[in-house]
């Protein structure tokens, strides 16, 4: 893997002090104020990369961007995969409903949909491995609408995962194809503009690999990992725990290495534990910040993804903006230990929002966008105390 | 003042089943929910008046509208005044700073220009009665820009308040003119075709002001209503309350009866320790609220404006958005209070952020409409599980 730059903090200072001069008493816009700082330290990093004069398509648009942040053409990326630890029971619904809810993603009627639109965000829903892939008849009627259309990619690592309480879900090889597959399609976007990732995911037990794997990559137990997804009962509650615990003592993962572990068992963590979408998200968001552009983090599978990618690369923290907290625990205690591995702020960051969300789908990533453009917007556009002649 | 409706809960279980049928477990979307439910709520209230087929302006668009949300063209109102309180420097900044402010916004420069241009909100301020006038050769050059013009209203009350700390900062008649005002202004932007009103305020030590009104009309003492605004210093904050309770010992508001006044004693009240651009606030509440259309409130200022405007007519409460909640204990505790006084919804509503912004200009309310927009969208574009064929 290529390595991620750490942000370049010479411009730490400067990018504060413009912060710092704009008309209004110092930190009032509050979690606003990093969030500014990190996207200007982010594309500053972009724009260094753009000053390598042999790059094939420098030009002089990136000279100018030197100074603002940037943060274009928003996409979203929804990776949709199925689970086989779903034989157990484990979600409030069959594996079907995975398929169901893609094909309601792609006909516009899903509650990711009515936010890329209200938030003009472009939307590509991805196949990672759903039980049965997507007919040409179940596909979307073309809705002649630019706004509503979602652009549908298949990346099928397989017919959903095997049941990893019992065996490893996929192998190497499948991971590694993922990653392929995830790289190849960020490179694409990057280079056709996309300037900030948005993520999202679907897949009915996700919650389970993703709980395994924070359970196998922290020093928290399955328990505190665990929560109720969208609404199961205290029995699933515990067979759940049950078989997560049971999957952990097969890969042997031990309490006093799991913060030292190699590019190689991550990897195989991965293949043991993971799913084909949350595969190719760890893989995304390392694309993105090798490409320096901003990662907007969803719900709990999607930071789990996020705390892979980090074990990985420790840089990659610092690209990651936290779009909300649910009211799981397990996502509260994740979000703390991803921002405390984030070096370019004192005061640290913070997510965004707090509503409550349980949705999944990328819906908090695509709701807190508007409070990054704003953020964006402030630093970009506000006037300076000396150029507004105010007096404070 | 005309009598505010009540919500028409006879709808209410039909926008309640209409929510619980969408594609998503029942409440994933968090507070997007109840909030869909009150804007659907608000926008049958103001169909059910369209459907007065003896209005003048009645048209058959109104009729197609039914069972849909309508939030269309959301306006910006900042109202601005001076404060003779401030003579006792209460703030961190001289009186000259709200004007300073007040050309910052009319050339662009401010917070709240960046917010509501990167959200498409049309932006108003309105001179309530700051210490001098904006002359016309410190009006702001045309932008050219119609994303960036701001619209400039002139409703002076006069040059800055008296000091309420030993007379009434206004009198009845100034209070009344500042209604008048208001209310013409809203009903004007309403008839333009507003369906949606967010105010933000600016006003040097204006936080002074609207710490008296609230301990005035809540059980609440001065030193519970009183923050440190901007950042004020230990001394500053000791003298600020000092000069509050002196002014409400003037006013002599008992403990007992402070829930149970008449108009006539609120606008006598407001007289005495308010400030223009509150009362102008107060009006704009009511008036939106009497045109069914909800109104989104931002920081402590513009939240002590609503807590008036429910004292006035307690139907007001409803038709309240809460933006945001700061770090104030006083906003805290204040939002508390209003949202107990809505009815509309048993599980109560909630701020919609909580970034730790502290700066007003309805740069919270400005911040928090993409979210309303949101909310709007899901319940009018997404799909039930019986459209999208999800067996859940």
């Amino acid at each position: 893997m290529i390595p991620i730059s750490s942000l370049n903090v010479k411009a730490l200072e400067f990018i504060q002090t413009k912060i710092d001069n704009k008309t209004k008493p110092l930190g009032a816009l509050g979690a606003l104020e990093p969030l500014a700082l990190q996207l200007a330290l982010i594309t500053e990093q972009r724009h260094q990369k753009s000053l390598d004069f042999n790059r094939a398509d420098f030009s002089n648009s990136d000279l100018k961007r030197s100074g603002q942040i940037s943060i274009n053409n928003p996409i979203m990326l929804v990776f949709a995969g199925d689970h086989g630890i779903n034989d157990h029971n484990v979600s409030i619904a069959p594996s079907a409903v995975t398929k169901q809810m893609v094909i309601n993603f792609l006909r516009g009627g899903a509650a990711i949909n009515c936010f890329c639109q209200s938030n003009d965000i472009a939307l590509t829903v991805i196949d990672c491995g759903i039980l049965q892939p997507i007919s040409p008849d179940e596909a979307p009627q073309s809705a002649g609408d630019a706004m509503n259309s979602v652009n549908f990619i298949e990346q099928r690592l397989g017919a959903g995962t095997s049941d990893f309480s019992v065996q490893s879900a996929m192998s190497i090889i499948q991971v590694e194809q993922g990653f392929d597959y995830a790289r190849q399609l960020v490179d694409a976007q990057v280079d056709q503009g996309a300037e900030i990732l948005l993520l999202g995911e679907m897949g009915i037990a996700n919650t389970s690999s993703a709980a395994a794997l924070m359970s196998a990559l922290t020093l928290f137990s399955v328990q505190e990992c665990v929560g109720r997804g969208t609404g199961i009962t205290d029995e699933q509650l515990e067979k759940k725990i049950a078989l997560i615990e049971s999957a952990l003592q097969r890969v042997k993962i031990s309490e006093n290495n799991f913060e030292n572990l190699t590019q190689d068992e991550i990897i195989s963590l991965l293949s043991e534990l993971g799913g084909f979408e949350i595969v190719q998200m760890v893989s995304a968001i390392l694309s993105a910040a090798t490409a320096s552009i901003p990662v907007v983090i969803d719900g709990f599978i999607v930071s789990v993804a996020a705390l892979v990618a980090q074990r990985l690369d420790k840089n990659v923290a610092n690209y990651l903006i936290f779009s909300h907290v649910s009211q799981e625990h397990a996502h509260q205690i994740l979000l703390e230990e991803l921002i405390s591995a984030q070096t370019f702020n004192e005061s640290s960051s913070q997510p965004l929002l707090n509503l409550g969300l349980r949705l999944g789908e990328g819906t908090g990533a695509a709701l807190a966008l508007p409070l990054i453009k704003a953020s964006a917007s402030f630093y970009n556009n506000m006037a300076s105390f000396e150029s507004a002649g105010v007096t404070v």
